[in-house]
């Protein structure tokens, strides 16, 4: 399937993964996909190993990085800076956190624990604005070799899209509604990513079946791409008969084998519907979609605090996450309450874990059928399409 | 283009069209789709005249009618049944809505004041479940000849079940997330309409791209239509690729000529965009979609007393509500601000009033365009689609 996406890019299929395991990009790219690394957790000299090596599995085939840089940076986050922030959070916020791992008997953690730290989109959350960190991000990125570069949340800063500019990559950007499309477009982006409301992580209101058709239509000959809701074959068919050029998924990879959520996260994914995801500013301080869970719902009820802002919701409960993952990972029933993820309400469909590869060919494969099977309603004489047949 | 819904009801396309305007169901039905009328607010001797006039016009064409029965009637709505749940609205509330009419100069109803009380879903809310009032609008439904017959909420009564198999007339119900959809299969609907939270009105959480493939798999044989996010023809060929066998379309008959709401609602429709609409509860006591105004800012405001469960909050606005058209009908400005009405987020397609005929065209031969369009991704050496081209 041939679109704009494909061509911008150079892949063979109109599909893009994100995801911040590298075994899961490079698998998705290999398929034939665009993995994308949701690198907003690295250092520059973490950023440089994964993407060498990245490159070394791909031998040549495209690939993205999706950083998360502010249209402005306008400090260096010294340590000074840190403990100014810290203090601004009030002390019946900390007490609130700490009584919750009190309540939860969510031990501190010790020497040993091994910390997920990829998954840490809010610590990072802290740390973004610092100068010297971005321009390090984006040294290491165009000291490689991108077929795209993303920018998580916001306009893209001048200094990303004027050094992609130099190097020949397309930039594309995240937006949640028609005016960030029309601000992206002005900014002079490659490609729109339109996600809706049902993506994981941070994300808006507007549903991606009225998002993508509202963004495309603004776009001219910048092609979209539709986030959320994209899992399956019939969802990326979806998106293109939307006026997409292609679909960006996110979510389908927490049900690979490759992506790098522990076991206690991917088990509480496997058993979930898609009723049972939230949009909470709990984690981060901005409204991002994740898997209810204890924690959600401790932070609703009656007496709870209100969440704070960026960046001191993540500040605030930053340790608490990093202790509630590492006990959950050792099979602490109170921990396994607690414990969410960014996901979106594709969470429902997931049966089992299977291989990067196979979900990329799933895809792929049940939107060309798919499209096939459309074809028959436009065609007279044919047999009737629109049964349920999975 | 033949689905297994256009086979059950017997039109020509897939596209059903939610009212509750008489001449939106004919028109809809007359241009080839399903008019559904929405009979939410009539007494039986009301619903027997529109139905009368409908058949009248259609001259044997096929519509249908949505009641909303509920599952269970357990009572007579006596006087003193409606007067002993009134009592049970607190003081603070009635304050409060009367704090509301009287901040925005919102006056009292005159002997002269014309209400369109087809709006009044909330108000239906406060007696439907008065037996006599149900059992009257079967009758009525079932003495006509409906081509549907559809729940509006909730599980049909076994009542309607039966007399619909008696009459031969398919039955369908609303649903919004994944247990709905078994408990109403159950019960042995013919036809399900999953409604996704971009829809307008009373809605779940689950948008319609997760929703209806979801709804589709479990579904076997009975036909899906996919609901919420449904006004143009991209975007029922996107439903048609999720596994529906075609569109239920509600909200983008508020932008036709023929639909009643007043000018003062429609001007504020053609204005909004799609980030405008919100999920409130305090219109009918239950979530339900509508155009954010001054109404819920008010009500979401530190102070404001939390929403009454059904049936008390409709009874508890109801009033003020009558109000608050009249005079935004009569062009108050204060009254414009808190005037809203229950739609989707496809209201910031809306750019201005069509006939309905019109509406239903550009739907049917955009749908029919777009599956054209996309066949050329399956058929390898065709041009590049993808972009946009609205």
């Amino acid at each position: 399937m041939r679109t704009a996406f494909t061509d911008l890019v150079g892949v063979d299929h109109p599909l893009a993964g994100f995801n911040r395991s590298p075994a899961v990009v490079v698998e998705v790219s290999r398929a034939g996909g665009l993995g994308v690394l949701g690198a907003t957790m690295y250092t520059p000299e973490e950023l440089d190993a994964q993407l060498g090596w990245i490159e070394e599995q791909l031998q040549g085939r495209p690939y993205g990085v999706d950083l998360l840089v502010p249209a402005a940076v306008t400090h260096t986050a010294t340590e000074e800076l840190v403990a100014g922030l810290r203090e601004q959070i009030p002390r019946e916020h900390w007490r609130f956190v700490e009584g919750l791992m009190t309540k939860y008997g969510i031990p501190p953690l010790s020497e040993g624990d091994v910390l997920d730290r990829t998954g840490r989109i809010d610590a990072s959350l802290e740390t973004n604005t610092d100068e010297r960190l971005v321009t390090g991000l984006l040294d290491v990125t165009f000291s490689h070799r991108p077929a795209l570069v993303a920018s998580a949340l916001g306009t893209p800063p001048p200094a990303m899209l004027e050094r992609a500019r130099a190097h020949g990559v397309p930039v594309a950007a995240l937006v949640g509604k028609r005016s960030h499309a029309e601000r992206q477009l002005a900014a002079g982006v490659d490609l729109l990513v339109a996600q809706g409301t049902e993506g994981g992580g941070h994300t808006g209101s507007v549903a991606t079946m009225v998002l993508t058709p509202e963004v495309a239509e603004i776009a001219g000959p910048v092609p979209v791409l539709a986030a959320g809701g994209i899992a399956t074959g019939r969802q990326l068919a979806a998106a293109l008969a939307l006026g997409a050029a292609g679909g960006w998924a996110g979510s389908v990879w927490l049900s690979s084998v490759e992506d790098l959520a522990s076991d206690a996260i991917k088990s509480k994914l496997l058993a979930a519907g898609s009723s049972d995801t939230v949009i909470s500013t709990t984690r981060t301080g901005k409204a991002a979609r994740q898997l209810r869970s204890a924690w959600i719902d401790e932070w609703d009820a009656p007496g709870a605090p209100a969440t704070l802002p960026l960046p001191l919701q993540p500040m605030l409960v930053r340790e608490a996450w990093e202790r509630i993952d590492v006990a959950a990972g050792r099979g602490d029933p109170a921990a396994q309450e607690l414990e969410s993820f960014f996901v979106g309400q594709v969470v429902g469909s997931f049966r089992q874990l299977r291989p990067t590869a196979e979900i990329v060919r799933d895809i792929v494969e049940g939107c060309e059928l798919r499209l096939r099977e459309l074809t028959t309603l436009v065609a007279p004489g044919q047999p009737v399409p629109g049964r349920a047949d999975p």
